[in-house]
């Protein structure tokens, strides 16, 4: 029931490494979804610090008590919102090559981040995360998640003879990524599809050097420190 | 004139690509020294919402009309605080090859915001650029001349002819470091001595397989696009 549903209120629905710009549907999500709306636009307009258990209810139609009830505090509503927006259906590009996914997989997280409105949910979870361990932690899994899914990118590489079996596919889809971080949320600097070409190539370079191999060969098959 | 003096109180003098952590010395200097340390105390302690120029004024022990006066508000406060950490005389590693230069530089990043010692100040800095435009600017800038002056690891490495002098330095830098700040600021991931290894690494290759190259040749020699 409503999978596609209701417009969303915090961002377009695509973009990938961008916590919080997607909303899922189900009778029984909805109020986890309008209390995530919520919080999502008072972390936007406010910040963490500014964001209150109060706004939160006033905006999602839901009384304080079923909030402190279910979510605790501001910190666990916070947390519920990152990790509601992990739950969603996102996989990684598809487009038939290794080189094709990282750069897809580099054009759609410069994008999302260079676009205001898919940026400020993302970009607020980020910086509530300096200041809640709660949301810390919670940006912990929702990026474990979304990197984990783009491993795939790394599988289907190894399938097409692509690369060695023993990359380790997490430092790679990281690495791909890494620069964008960098200068959207620590240098600012601005970002865009020439340097997510560019962080593309360095990472493809970086893994056909090897630089991401590992010692162990997932298959447990030909790994050099034998079987035994 | 205490060029060296008084101990660091915000953290050891080693964290070449993290703010805040070097004082410099000298009679004029000490009042924006005083103002400074106060500046990352309660950057630390409270955080940039909860920084007050009366906190300021109270913990460098000067009064709040002159902080006022020469600083403006806290945004100006804040942004000086990192201008001033720029200032100091910080030079990138020096080991004899690009190789060794790049690991160091990765180590020495990983190092400092490893230590919750040297950690704490450039952190609160990072933090305070998602809630002021003034101090988002003056990161930046910090930044900007810290990466500057790591182009420099470049210059020698052409001149040994380990790199095409037409390799763009700075990108070369960032990509080193860039996997380090994803994981200590965005997913919140544990860094180490090896991850720094395969960053240095990974920039290497990249480097090596032309990734960074820019159409401009900085001598004005054998540029692709000719000369005028």
């Amino acid at each position: 029931m409503n999978e596609q549903g209701d417009t969303p209120t915090a961002g377009a629905p695509t973009a990938p490494l961008a916590p919080g710009t997607r909303r899922p549907g189900g009778r029984t999500a909805r109020t986890r979804a309008a209390v995530r709306d919520a919080v999502l636009t008072g972390l936007v307009e406010h910040g963490y610090p500014g964001l209150t258990v109060e706004y939160v209810a006033e905006h999602a139609g839901i009384h304080k008590t079923t909030l402190y009830r279910r979510w605790g505090n501001i910190e666990g509503l916070v947390a519920d919102a990152l990790d509601l927006a992990g739950e969603d259906s996102w996989a990684p590009p598809d487009t038939g090559s290794l080189e094709g996914d990282l750069r897809a997989l580099a054009h759609t997280t410069a994008e999302s981040f260079a676009a205001p409105a898919t940026a400020a949910a993302p970009t607020a979870f980020i910086a509530a995360a300096f200041q809640s361990r709660r949301a810390a932690e919670a940006l912990n899994a929702f990026y474990a998640g979304r990197f984990a899914r783009c491993e795939t990118i790394v599988g289907r590489a190894v399938a097409r003879h692509e690369l060695d079996r023993r990359t380790d596919a997490g430092a790679l889809v990281r690495a791909v990524v890494s620069p964008l971080f960098l200068r959207l949320f620590i240098t600012r600097e601005p970002v865009d599809g020439e340097l997510a070409d560019q962080c593309a190539a360095a990472a493809l370079a970086a893994a056909r050097a090897g630089v991401f191999g590992t010692a162990t060969d997932p298959e447990g098959a030909d790994a050099p420190a034998g079987p035994a």
